[in-house]
């Protein structure tokens, strides 16, 4: 991409700045278009595709400050934060959860990244002719189960019925407004080197268990999906520490996704130890058979959180004192160099690069 | 329905108050249960079986103070208004507009029957596999010349892709905020005996329009949909007249059926004049053709407002001073009998009951 860009001989590193510099034309590039002609499913799996689809029709065309972080949720100058989610997952129901209690909490956790308590929820369905009613009372009793959970309430709402063959049973989109009652605001573009890096739970969990409720495979694990409000630990980490640069619950594409978009949006490199990065041995074992990495596999009910260095300690007590953080952990640092990029730091000593999801390993896994 | 429940003589019409707690243990029995087992197009058409569902699903779920009132929109106690639609129609394109503006407007109007004026607007989208990028990038550039317009942002959104075969295209679902800046609010249930009803507009173009470009009809007709936003008609007649008691705009189902929720919620008769119904040649003779009144026809433009008797003149005056209220026209009146009644003075002098919406004539028209 540098190759003739004039005075640099071809054996210097680049500078920091001209890292930068090349992060910053790389992405406009990426954003002047989108390579592909028809949507494919990689446009909805989160990772480099979604973002340029993102990018390319949507940013291009609706640019405004509040939209161009594209972050969990957008929040305006009076603190109100808003948000919104489609979701799709197949099966409608698996162990641990249902498409219901996935949108109500998608859309709860994304007011609680952007450091929002959850004011109200709205909720749009659009059914399949032929969907079974005792389903859709089965979902909506899920819903306000999760809704109960989180302390918020189903205020609005709307039902679409297309024909048979037009849908896959029931599509459900949340949208969420919260108040950030705290000063200052998270963002992925405010991490800094010396950070830590912080996950509340063991991940994978959420995309593991939608995989092995799709049967097909031969895996037995006692698995149920992560899903669940993150409202509570993240209250927490916000209480106990001002110090918290940016929170981001890892759904589509994982972990990594989410830790590339925070090194690419604060130019910062993210280095992570892959000793620490908690995985239950259920999905270590599945993702193993499956061939897919669990750093890649969706959570519904973990977060990421960047911290100042000096405050990792107590981030960590923070997220441990309470449900949904117990087996939180330090799983890496920000670092400098090279700016973008996240590393890991393997079990036998070596380093490799945690890139961008392309393609979609796990289809309508939300 | 009243028969052997006790001393009334067969042939004594019912009281007034019998009558109303005729309609509310009515409503009771239907909220009780849905009487299909499959969700059917009927479901979805925004009649009498949506209302069933909503209310024997949904609402029995999620039961709270801020969506017992099934209006547009959810407004809280410090004036947030809160919305949300999602949009299945079909074609995508269409004269006079495409799913995009749709989506835009409808939100926004959404929120101007509430009384508030649009903060932000939320996104989703529901991707088939194979969807044109570039119809995907028409849309959304239809979405963001309808937002500037309609004088707010899209902030925040989402896209989510299914295989072939589990959408059709490309379904939107948005969200809205908004602020009511005026004191008191604007309810269904607020209609009194001696209001005017007015309409802002011919009806039923949307949906014709609609119905046409669907093809499979030999009809030529000169119709765009009426697809629009209603803030500022709506902030018109709440800035000229005091007296406005609700705001609704006439979508799936159409007029009648918003005459119907407003007959039903208030306990009170809506009596319309026939001939003071404003309707286009093109669409009456369209519906005359297709078999369907034109008072169930969805319009994406036009509101049904509720005003005091003495301030009639007033808010058509308001209406009529300004863009996409020209054609305003007062057609009828809330009277006190039967409750829960919509009426039809006719040209010919009768007079014929205007029921709830039963089937679905014109499904995925919005």
């Amino acid at each position: 991409m540098s190759a003739g860009t004039g005075e640099r001989a071809p054996d210097r590193p680049l500078s920091r700045e001209e890292q930068v510099l090349e992060r910053v034309e790389r992405a406009r590039r990426r954003r002047a278009r989108v390579r592909d002609e028809l949507v494919t499913l990689a446009h909805g799996a989160g990772g480099r595709a979604t973002r340029s689809l993102v990018e390319a029709v949507f940013l291009e065309e609706f640019r405004n400050p509040l939209l161009e972080p594209l972050a969990d949720g957008a929040v305006d100058g009076d603190g109100l934060a808003f948000t919104t989610d489609a979701f799709v997952v197949t099966p409608l129901f698996f162990p641990g959860g249902d498409i219901g209690d996935l949108a109500v909490n998608g859309t709860v956790n994304d007011l609680a990244m952007c450091g929002a308590r959850p004011l109200h929820l709205s909720a749009a369905f659009v059914l399949e002719e032929g969907f079974p009613v005792a389903d859709l009372r089965r979902v909506a009793a899920s819903m306000a189960r999760a809704a109960r959970a989180a302390g918020v309430e189903i205020v609005t709402g709307d039902t679409k019925v297309v024909q048979r063959g037009k849908a896959d049973g029931c599509y459900i989109t949340t949208a969420g407004v919260g108040r950030i009652d705290r000063p200052g605001r998270l963002s992925a573009a405010a991490a800094e080197p010396g950070d830590a890096v912080i996950v509340s739970g063991p991940i994978g969990e959420h995309g593991v268990t939608i995989m092995l409720a799709r049967g097909g495979l031969d895996v037995e694990a006692d698995l149920v999906s992560d899903t669940a409000p993150l409202t509570g630990p993240a209250t927490r980490l916000l209480d106990a520490c001002d110090g918290v640069r940016c929170l981001r619950d890892a759904t589509r594409g994982g972990v990594a996704t989410v830790l590339n978009e925070i090194a690419e949006s604060a130019g910062v490199a993210v280095v992570l130890d892959e000793e620490a990065v908690p995985v239950r041995p259920a999905v270590r074992g599945a993702c193993e058979l499956l061939g897919i990495d669990p750093l890649y596999v969706a959570c519904e009910g973990r977060m990421v959180a960047v911290v100042a260095g000096w405050q990792a300690g107590a981030a960590l007590d923070a997220l441990r004192a309470g449900p949904l953080g117990e087996d939180a952990a330090i799983v890496g640092r920000i670092g400098a160099d090279p700016p973008g990029t996240v590393l890991l730091r393997t079990a036998f000593g070596g380093t490799r690069i945690v890139d961008v999801l392309v393609g979609d390993p796990l289809p309508r896994i939300c």
